[in-house]
């Protein structure tokens, strides 16, 4: 009979006022539904105090029609609360698009952890304005996209990725160190749905060959960043960041490599949490319920 | 006006089912009462889901008798549930006693803390075995009570420290490395109110002279664990860990150096959690709510 | 012209006394070699004081005959201070087999890192116990011999490995997850080169499933080990150890995610550290030059 | 007769050419001394490539006179190089200045780890713009100097340090968190003398205020960087740096606890390695022999 238990996500965000936690959760439990696990934080925003919950949720199939839940919690919840609000549920898969360059390191350990189900999602493609990792991506089949790009006619590739994009009802784009800065137009299309990696411990070293500048400045540790795309480059919402530790000793290859492996740790972290529905962003940052 | 708001903690666990953070959560709604910060965990405990949960939540002395509410709480919510809760008010400062031998690392991580008001509590008395110490507690403001050790009357020493800590309503008692094994008698009077310190990565060499049987080994990383006294020596539920890296580099003194500072700070995060109430103990685990 | 120059590593042992380093520089210095890297560490073993050594350097092939360079070598300084001493030129590329069960993570970080260059070796085979690997193993165009144990007959796919370890003049043997235990027989024809990755933090947690010792033990942290693999199981030369922070919130499914990341760069740094002629075994410990 | 040797440390950089390590250590070895460590490393500098050694030895002060010894290094080796080289002998105490200001948590590191003999110099005296820390460090027996700044004599309180520095005969000022900013004429006094912690991860968040910064970007990871003054404020030559992670709970109180505990640990670390002689200076970078 458990076979039939559903389980699903709501993310509620509002302003923040005595008796929320209550009320939603009074609402479900009059449904007979289990909460299994609450997060909840409040932070001031634009001086204003805001509430943050993220409830996760058992319910039968059977005996609950979620549709109906969900507009009896919009009329006698939400509603009251003005509150922002979204319900995943698990047979809703999101679907993903990886954009990539030449190297691969970013894009395979994102496709590893999916192959071993430590990620879930589809990835219906992977794109690229290069071809070499065609043969690579094809192994784990999934259709590759070569788009290359034609110096004065930037913004054609860009069209073209879209409409990929788009044909294959896209819900998340990663960026796995994908070496082109992408227009105003197509990021706004996509907010808080791009993770972009950047190859430093944002704020420090923003921009390009981040550990040619970490060794000029003899720095000790340095860093990645997972972030949500936003128009200004490398300025948007931190996902995760983490660090390793330099020496003298270490040469600027020692460095890459060592660069590569927190680069895809932190990334696969990001995009497990984003496609778990674990990250609320508010206004330029964000808030973890992990 | 807002300086007539008090804050307090309620913990509480119970067998799970569905609507326990309804049932809390509305009670304490409908006295009109703010809920600050809300952790909640389930877990299996002996093949029962169980449940556990903190609340911080804020309330006008003015306006709320907070005796009667939890006598209603008992009545209305905790009987129901059959649960185990407990309340902290914030003007219930805890007391401190600790323990040590000779060696003042951890005891002054905690004083200086304690000083910077990171850590929140009355030290009304330290005692110890040796007198070495006496001069340096001292200058903290603090009584020192040398209690030595004759070899054929270590319970009569037991017997003076209880006397001190009962005579001193003491509410936790800090092992900073105090080099003593205490008896069941004394520990069971403190049940999940002795906090230890040992320094090394329990269960990895566990007894005496870790960091030697750590060189012995060749082990690559070494740590400190705090955790609650039992009567079982170094088995006790654990309530923090932390590593140091070591090399072939580093000599004995180098290692006791490095080991000292992780003893420091695990200790120091596992005694502040424990005065904000974070630690729930579960058979021998713990949940810290942090 | 800098093209011709070719580099080596050179590794010493011998009791320690005045005037080794002298020695060896001196005699380097005179054939015009320039020494790009050196380490030294002194350390008693059994009480006697020992010295190790290694070097890296570089020489004109053009200008010097590297065989009467060691004959020398060995005759004017080795054979003085009765030292036990390696030379790797870089045109010896080593000859790596890995040996896997069921799970892929370990290889796969393995293979990606020496797809890419950061792991530097020649890699004829990978063997396994199961078949479920091939095709995977084969996407990298390595051959896949798949030995099944027959249960009475395990000693007989031991033969069959050793077999082809020997046909393919295998240097390391690397256990990425390979879940049988192998004889004496077989370990010690492969002394100190054999790598096997432990998924926990020895000696905590020797032997099965230590995740869920971790678990059922309550502590905070766990990790890998990676060591050279000797009679006494788990309890062979360190190489390295890395660890991961759980809390009360990790389930056993997410600490084994946790767990691959963590044995993943554990056992490639072991491996790396290992093909550049890094590690110095002395007793059961390691001194690790990196 | 053990009890007779001495130990010193030789800091020596040139050019790199073949022969520098065999021509010191045979120097040595000539003289019987024992090298006890050697560490070495090879840089580009201005697109010369550079050579820097530190040796440890010891020698038998009954048979060797030092200085006779170094006049022959100098005269034998060192000219030849065109080396810049230092001795430091054991008998040569440092001796300590600390300049602080309100708060004291770095200032009582190192006053531990002085006491503890982790940290090895003379501490003649401690300097503060204010008078609150005079109990605290008079209780470490060093006398205290309030020298407070009048607004528009700011140069005038910075002589009188210089005068109090100058006849202590310090030899390493450390700034522990010193909020004032030292003019170029102090800092050109002591080039590579004047050790200061910046509370952030430079060079993100220099200036004021990095935590507070640190939220406002919503960054996961901050940190806290040891590094020699210069007249470029926050740019000199960084010495160690670590960091601590942040979750979007931890409020701004949190985070300067937290951050105490890395600029407290990252300070001692810096302080340690130089008053050992392990750090060389290269244009803006460091090199740490540790």
């Amino acid at each position: 009979m458990s076979a039939l238990l559903s389980t699903a996500k709501l993310l509620i965000s509002c302003q923040d006022r005595p008796g929320i936690i209550a009320s939603v959760t009074n609402f479900l439990a009059l449904q007979g539904i289990n909460i299994i696990h609450a997060d909840q934080h409040s932070l001031l925003v634009n001086g204003r105090k805001s509430f943050f919950m993220r409830l996760e949720f058992e319910y039968d199939q059977k005996l609950i029609d979620i549709d109906n839940l969900l507009n009896d919690f919009k009329k006698d919840v939400a509603s009251l609360y003005e509150m922002e609000w979204n319900i995943f549920r698990d047979n809703q898969i999101k679907r993903i698009a990886i954009l990539v360059s030449k190297m691969d390191h970013c894009m395979l350990e994102i496709l590893w952890r999916w192959q071993s189900k430590e990620i879930y999602g589809d990835i219906p493609l992977i794109i690229s304005n290069h071809d070499v990792l065609q043969k690579e991506v094809e192994s784990f089949g999934i259709p590759f996209y070569y788009l290359p790009i034609q110096k004065e006619h930037k913004e054609k590739q860009e069209i073209e990725i879209l409409k990929l994009l788009n044909d294959n009802q896209i819900d998340l784009v990663i960026l796995a160190r994908y070496m082109q800065v992408l227009s105003s137009n197509f990021i706004n299309k996509y907010t808080n749905k791009i993770i972009n990696i950047h190859h430093s411990f944002l704020p420090a070293f923003a921009g390009a060959d981040p550990y040619g500048q970490a060794i000029d400045r003899g720095v000790k540790v340095v860093g990645a960043t997972a972030h949500y795309a936003t128009e200004k480059l490398d300025q948007g919402p931190i996902i995760e960041q983490d660090v390793i530790r330099l020496t003298h000793k270490d040469s600027k290859k020692k460095i890459l490599e060592l660069g590569k492996e927190v680069e895809r740790s932190v990334l696969a972290r990001a995009v497990k949490w984003h496609l778990e529905d674990r990250v609320f962003v508010v206004n330029n940052k964000t808030i973890v319920f992990n």
